[in-house]
């Protein structure tokens, strides 16, 4: 239930007269509205002594209440030391799949900073389907990228993997990512929505819209605002051609429901290299307020997806055609 | 197996030499390609017999032979009274969904020839979900969308569902459109092999992209070259907020196998008006060189549709909009 | 809208009232209930004209409203002249995928008899997703088919793929087939609801249980009531092992829905022999009143479909558990 | 790679020259059989080294090679204090979704215990689509429901959300659970590799086989060798009727795949009481050599999930049928 008040200073009245400290049922405040999740409706015992500061009752919302437009209405804007994310602006985040060595991803960085890229993403904990895959080289890796992303003036992000490693990345990133394996990993969701430092959470493979706004709930119910949504490809009946289904759509319904920035990754969507730029076209196309691309200077000898990365020079192209694009639908 | 010949005489000569009116087996030449459907390879004895006509040999196409481009490298351009089809040409095709009378048709008509379309689309049988669902007034309609198209010099696609209705619905339509349940109704896609009039195939709702340059192939494997392939959504687990999930990375990956133009549907995708002009942004930006739209004057009154219906003023915004895009991508 | 009369003279009563001969919604009949298809509700004036005949008024139900329980409360019943279909009774149907020669069928025939089969499946009219694969041999099959039935007092059923075959295919088989890629063929599912012959309607390979229950609604409404219905396998984002996934949930959910017999082709979904028999158990174990498979003396050089084939040694063990395994959950 | 040497002492002298204690390319031994983790082929050095040992070598298995058939061909059988699963055996689990109360859970589980289930489900860590739904009461639940394991002799299974939480939920349960949302937590996975005590793993809604198999391996490459594999449906296009698609046909095919336990849920695949009995039948008749089901004895309070709980009285009737069924396909 949301609760529109005449002003501010009713909404604190509000806050102040219903807040139980219950932690299921939290009560939330922005500007002149206040949110009562998991609540339907509250005793008229409490309508009544809340009545004169009450301009609206908005009881049909999403459940994901704070990530919901009709408790926050207008766009959230992120705003990191290098980039501001979400609203009118647009935001270009590139770099290697998995950091290999502090030279090359200093290179990489140079590459993507100069196609005019702000965010420097690399993986230093690798989440692989088997095993017996190159599971990332941990904190030397955070080290190198966060040593890159000083040295060219980026900003960084990296995948964490583990609650008990929200720490040590806390101490490097810029920036948390939730991959797509994780986004029902509820435990490290509660664990990021402590901290005070913007988060990007990608949809599940095959998580519903609804499924996605609830799980970026867990982070802003811990009191973290700052979310980041990406969308990178659901599992469908075909992938022979594509790694996953790029869900473009996905990217105006999310506009519609939450105020969240929403980025794209084309690159895990594509899984070959030669789609990775037509679906980044489409997803700018529909909306997208920014765009994470792998790039790899020797894509056959990368450590981890070679097949879908960049070279520079094609990410280049890219984030030339983008901007075209973002300026035409702006 | 295709055989790539030295020239156009020698694939001449070479179709002479080996083709034996199996109907499993056609044979089938395009410039100096000649493609033997379903052929695996060919004798030793036909080998030589040919071998001096020969330049290269392609076992590894697709089993669509007719539609690849491995068979026909260059795109295909269909041409009709009003429109270039195809290529770097970028086409609108629009109206509403169902023919309601010969006024509502002409007015729709006129409005989206105004926004730059110029292929008039309308339903005379729909395919509904239920018995008990409006069915469309059949001839009737069809006559009615003829005599609008007419009026207005553009070019008229209308569905047909019933092998039966193939030479009434060629007496008035200039393009054939099959249906995403009619997709492999294979006896319908050989009637209109039969023809030699455009047909627009669109994609089934769980067709895989191999399904979808099979469904092509039947009617071009009859001698009816003029196909266009339609994206159109396809099912997945999450159905909420649109009616289906876009595939836009299947225009770049239809592209890539084929030649044929590729047209998307956004209407049928989205479901709901607010999404079709994101959509339709999509599509244009990931390389679709078409597209098609519904639109009513006044949706919440549409005999079929409706809610994915966008207004003729939308519908202007979104003409205008896509031709930006698909400048920037030419 | 159904409307529960005291009793069935009642429900004549009301129909010769409110019948309205609208074929968009017409009036049906079934003992002491009556179907408005496509009606919410009726005019107060309506109302009062049946008031004294009326038992209870049924507004929530499916909107394949002959197909429902809401309108049909006990199983229908399919009697052909050697089977008894629906109900408590269990019916095995089987067969070579495509009808090789009169030979052929007649001896697999033998043998799916002697395992207790009393329906002798064939194709003759193939379905095949390439245009350059066997396509049947047409009424020559049919032929071949007819007889072995004949010769075995056995029934026949076999698959139709186009409206024009429909009264050379009813010259020979007992029972129609619609197969998963004309579920929605809805111009055939008209015809089929003009001749009074059962109809065995497969579930189409992306279709929900309602596209389904209205697919077959489209025969209903037509006035045949013979119908029955196949689950196959659905299109899901795993087919690396099973050609399909069976969905054997949806026997007992289509059980509550509709009246009509349910039956398992596990064949189709498995794709690959070794899962037939397991599937086929967990079918029947669910619920099915009927299994379909396909059988092959010599798997490998079937002309269609062999790596799904049951040898007839494979066939009895299955036909021997599954009988079993209907007893226990009788 | 998989080497099958001439006798398990042979084996012995096979790992011993091989071993290069590389975490991502472990050496495994199971009898005379040899298994060089995420290794393709080896030198001819090393062929030469060893090849008076070697039998015959497997270059064509699955990649989680410790889970697969072709490493470890029979059956593992697990046994726990009062169950024996795996192979031929076959176990019931129930209990209820969450632990309500010490009370409540004893009575559950002495429901249970009379149908003969000897494993006793309950969640004190609850993953929850939403943060504003109940989490579970976490150690309090783990002890309450440790005390009616002990009283009731049965085995405890409880699910696990955090790595962090490892070592506690350890103290109390004889079986970690790990749930669907978490399959591809990796982290989790191999913390819980480290430990010597069971491991159910669920499928994730759209993990394919080879996922999960995938996931298992993640804890067997830790050396916990313990595993059971749970179907307990998947994410299709369809999720009117059930809560998600049951994939029976994954039973038989994991029973081909790998030597661990296949154990189904059908409470969570139906999402609906009445279709968790036909399920669990149809998973029995399939292969399943086991079944998890959550019972409440007033499922409309239930804290969790009552819509698919049975009544004990349910549950009775369901053991008792399963039972038959796994006597007939025996």
């Amino acid at each position: 239930m949301i609760i529109v008040a005449k002003n501010e200073a009713a909404a604190q009245v509000i806050v102040q007269k219903l807040d139980q400290h219950d932690p299921i049922h939290p009560v939330f405040i922005h500007q002149n509205r206040v949110a009562l999740a998991g609540i339907k409706n509250i005793s008229e015992a409490d309508q009544q002594v809340i009545a004169d500061q009450v301009e609206e009752i908005i009881e049909n919302h999403h459940s994901a209440i704070k990530s919901s437009r009709a408790f926050h209405p207008e766009d959230t804007i992120i705003k990191t030391k290098h980039s501001v994310i979400g609203g009118k602006n647009f935001v270009l985040m590139a770099g290697p799949d998995s950091i290999e060595s502090p030279e090359h991803v200093l290179e990489m960085g140079q590459d993507v900073k100069a196609a005019g890229a702000t965010i420097l993403r690399g993986g230093a904990f690798k989440p692989r389907t088997s095993p017996y895959s190159y599971q990332g080289n941990g904190e030397e890796g955070l080290k190198a990228h966060r040593a890159a992303a000083d040295a060219l003036e980026m900003d960084m992000v990296t995948e964490i993997l583990d609650t008990r490693d929200v720490d040590l990345v806390d101490q490097y990133t810029d920036i948390f990512q939730v991959g797509t394996r994780n986004m029902q990993n509820f435990a490290l969701l509660k664990a990021l929505g402590q901290k005070r430092k913007p988060v990007l959470l990608k949809r599940g493979m095959s998580a519903t819209i609804d499924d996605l706004l609830n799980a970026a709930e867990y982070i802003a119910a811990g009191g973290n605002d700052q979310i980041m949504l990406m969308e990178r490809g659901i599992r469908t009946f075909d992938s022979k051609y594509t790694r996953n289904t790029f869900d473009v759509g996905a990217i105006p319904v999310l506009q519609k429901l939450t105020h969240y920035p929403i980025i794209a990754d084309t690159s895990h969507a594509a899984g070959h290299s030669e789609f990775v730029t037509p679906l980044a076209q489409a997803a700018v196309a529909a909306g997208a307020q920014g765009l994470m691309t792998e790039i790899h200077n020797d894509p056959s000898h990368a450590f981890v997806d070679g097949a879908q990365a960049l070279t520079p020079a094609q990410y280049q192209v890219l984030a030339t055609t983008v901007r075209k694009i973002h300026e035409v639908i702006a």
